[in-house]
């Protein structure tokens, strides 16, 4: 019990994402043991957590570089033959469009914005199957569109327009695939759990519990670390540097604590909400 | 004389960027006197060469994040319908295509990787005309293309394969733009000094001399500054974050010297290069 404990409590401090369960220790060790037939384990699942914080911030900062230019999201500004959409909804299908006809929805860790993206042109890669077949009906990027756009983004940029109508959408489009991947990567969060407790999860599951699934993938102290860490990499990666100090003077491309409250409001509830849709449909 | 020597001390102290040349004081009092009529002067030409060292480093990190996926650069594999190239021969001109649709080449800061763009198909911004006509024509593109695939990529991407064959591509147009960017943002570097000394550039555009205006282009102090702080902040955004220490442990997702090193060899150089070329056709 004292070595179980310790091994608990360096747990929690060592531990940098959401996935911490009560089940940890038995968890990492299953995990190690599985490292060598399985890309996702505790690790790699945490680490690729972790590592998309990183990108998603990066996303804001350089969307944040650009004024709202609020044309791009204007459904009459944008004329284009055959699109009734506006410029950021025709960037995105169209890229979109590109992307699938390059393979890229043939991954499990990504999901489009769009509907009828075209089949792949190339020979696949072979990703090997993990998910339940099940994950493959879980996609709520409507969600994220919604929040993205109507929440998120004023928030963190100023009024104005500049011009780069292309690069702005563009931009967007790279914030909502790194938010996108980022939430829906809560499959893998949930696979990686349910593997590890079967028995606590089946009972839920069996008896299509959401609150109970909610409570087992809950743990508050370590989405408080999480916030903690977005934050202070808003803080790092957003910085005004300069040779003479270590940066900073309290200046931030996008504010860091709207960077912890992204991670606190939206994206850890929808992960969770992904995993439990995930959960729901496991034994199915 | 005193007054002038603590001035340009102070200057070669506070100045971040390559612009300063010998006849910075002056330079900068005109730049900050045309300041509301103009939106080029000393101090934003600064600021963006600073702001895009972010971007760049921002594109490199998240190319790391990939490994090589060499299928990408392979003629052979893509067998896309109508389209001879690699796969991200057909990102780079699919993209282009789609962002020329809405308007991304007519800003003078852009340049395209592929010819024959279509037209856009949006009202255009009404950008401000500042640089000579003569700037439309340089386009180093092909250059900045055979250097990046051929010299940079391999030295930070690790041997391998993941799938990700649309995001690697994506990811490689976001590092060329960005240093397409940065290297023509040259023309404007360029006619901002012009303006600050017609005759000291007058005389070696008539004499079409290249060494003289390399010569008084050149400020290699300022340049071992701009080197020390790309590698600052590869340092800072490229660091494993957590929230025990300030960061770092020495591991880097971009080796930081290597980006010291692309300023030296290839970014700055490539931007002076674009700098004399223009020069070259400014009195045209």
């Amino acid at each position: 019990m004292g070595l179980m404990f310790y091994f608990y409590v360096v747990l929690v401090f060592i531990n940098l994402s959401t996935l911490p369960s009560f089940n940890q220790a038995k968890f990492m060790e299953k995990a190690a043991s599985n490292s060598t037939t399985n890309e996702w384990t505790l690790g790699t699942v945490r680490d690729s957590l972790i590592r998309q914080e990183d990108t998603i911030i990066f996303g804001l900062i350089e969307r944040a570089k650009f004024p709202m230019n609020s044309v791009v999201y204007d459904q009459s500004f944008a004329r284009i033959p055959g699109f009734g959409g506006s410029l950021v909804q025709y960037i995105v299908q169209e890229t979109e469009a590109l992307h699938a006809k390059l393979g890229r929805y043939e991954s499990p860790e990504e999901h489009p914005f769009s509907d009828n993206l075209p089949p792949s042109l190339i020979r696949s890669h072979n990703y090997s199957q993990f998910l339940h077949p099940a994950a493959n009906n879980i996609n709520i990027n409507k969600k994220i569109w919604d929040i993205y756009f109507n929440q998120l983004l004023p928030l963190f940029t100023v009024e104005g327009e500049d011009g780069n109508y292309a690069s702005t959408a563009a931009s967007d489009l790279e914030c909502l695939q790194a938010l996108s991947r980022r939430i829906h990567y809560g499959k893998f969060v949930a696979e990686v759990k349910y593997r590890d407790a079967p028995k606590d999860y089946g009972h839920a599951i069996q008896a299509q519990d959401r609150d109970a699934l909610m409570k087992l993938l809950t743990f508050k102290s370590v989405e408080e670390m999480v916030k903690k860490r977005v934050e202070k990499k808003a803080m790092l990666f957003g910085q005004e540097v300069s040779l003479e100090n270590g940066g900073s003077k309290g200046k931030y491309k996008v504010d860091p604590s709207l960077v912890s409250r992204l991670y606190g409001e939206w994206v850890m509830p929808l992960t969770k909400l992904v995993q439990v849709e995930y959960l729901l449909r496991r034994l199915d």
